[in-house]
């Protein structure tokens, strides 16, 4: 089903009339977020694997940035993760994702991106070890913010964007105890009910690796040689 | 017309019921952004400056992150240059800033996200005098797409969210000659037509510094006690 990631030299793999294209990587957070909006609006797609160390010349022409996720779609090129995933939830049918009101709208988008910050800290604390301390206040706030929300962040019958853009960062959660540091329920009592209720969805259930496998990837990473096509 | 910016201690001035307010500084190139927007659309709104290295606490209640801008109404608090933007431009009527075809709505929004980096080799040449290589790299990218588009990034007629979200460095490109670098129209044909375009905007003008006083502001940042209430 996932084929072994594209290298530089690799010729372009011909893209059909019409068929939607993800370029990604199968353990970046980043592309799991479009992944995900693709799971949830069952939107027909093609996945192409690219290795982000040897990255294909044909990649580079499309999004000089490499970066991934990126979509193609006949002459069109989108990248950067939360462009990808509004523009899926704006042409393709299926669940809304985004709310329709503007206010609520804003918030959620101002939640997804100061999640920013808890990104960066979770890989500083998984790097040098540092404390938890500050990571955990970021996420103090998205638990709150849950409270007043319901089961998922969309509210209690559907997940909506936001749910599926801070998630990939939640199912990696678990590589903390590597250097000591658990989370607790005490702690974060919506955030546990929340991440048991995302591990239960389709699209995760689909996309999701286990934490060896995270661990695996990360190890690989850390030592500079990434196995991007681990278990292939 | 602006008020000297308020300090930790200060009183939280009271906000009327239904008055859009704009908490900013006034030489914020983020601030700007949505202080040009609400002066496009022509949207009636109150401006309250804040001291950003003596925040009062009831910003920093509004908004833990303390950043500017930050727009408040009645119950609703929203922070995040582009979010701010992006909301002002769902709600007031006017001039619509952001394309409604969601392919172009993505590339323009990729077009300023990305244009992160050269904001951020703007202010690394000012503060270390390295070399205008990567910057010019980086803008070429905007001479390009311009040259497609038009006088201005929104097309001959009118400039659109892009214009608005990219001209605050722009306006400061001056300071580069500081450290012995210009930027010169045989390499950028189409942003020099622009920049003048843009110089030549009601909203621009009514907002804008010249390059004197944002020197000013630079050097008293740079040396650690920001004149933000410069000219009051």
């Amino acid at each position: 089903m996932s084929q072994k990631s594209y290298v530089t030299g690799s010729a372009y793999p011909p893209l059909e009339n019409g068929v939607l294209r993800i370029y990604s990587m199968r353990f970046c957070p980043y592309a799991q977020r479009t992944r995900l909006v693709l799971q949830q609006k069952n939107i027909p797609h093609e996945n192409v694997n690219v290795h982000l160390k040897k990255k294909p010349e044909w990649f580079l022409e499309r999004n000089p940035f490499g970066s991934v996720p990126t979509l193609e779609i006949n002459d069109k090129v989108i990248y950067e993760s939360n462009i990808c995933s509004q523009y899926l939830d704006d042409v393709y049918p299926g669940d809304k994702l985004t709310p329709s009101d503007p206010y609520q709208k804003a918030r959620d988008q101002m939640l997804i991106d100061t999640f920013g910050k808890a990104a960066g800290l979770f890989y500083k604390i998984l790097r040098t070890g540092e404390d938890i301390g500050e990571l955990k206040k970021c996420l103090e706030r998205y638990d709150k913010e849950l409270s007043k929300r319901g089961k998922y962040f969309g509210g209690n019958n559907k997940p909506c964007m936001i749910d599926l853009a801070l998630w990939p960062w939640f199912e990696r959660l678990e590589q903390l105890e590597e250097k000591g540091f658990k989370l607790t329920e005490a702690e974060f009592p919506n955030l546990f009910v929340w991440v048991k209720t995302m591990y239960q969805l389709p699209a995760v259930k689909t996309i999701m690796f286990d934490n060896a496998s995270h661990m695996h990837f990360i190890k690989s990473n850390r030592e500079g040689n990434p196995d991007y096509d681990f278990g292939l």
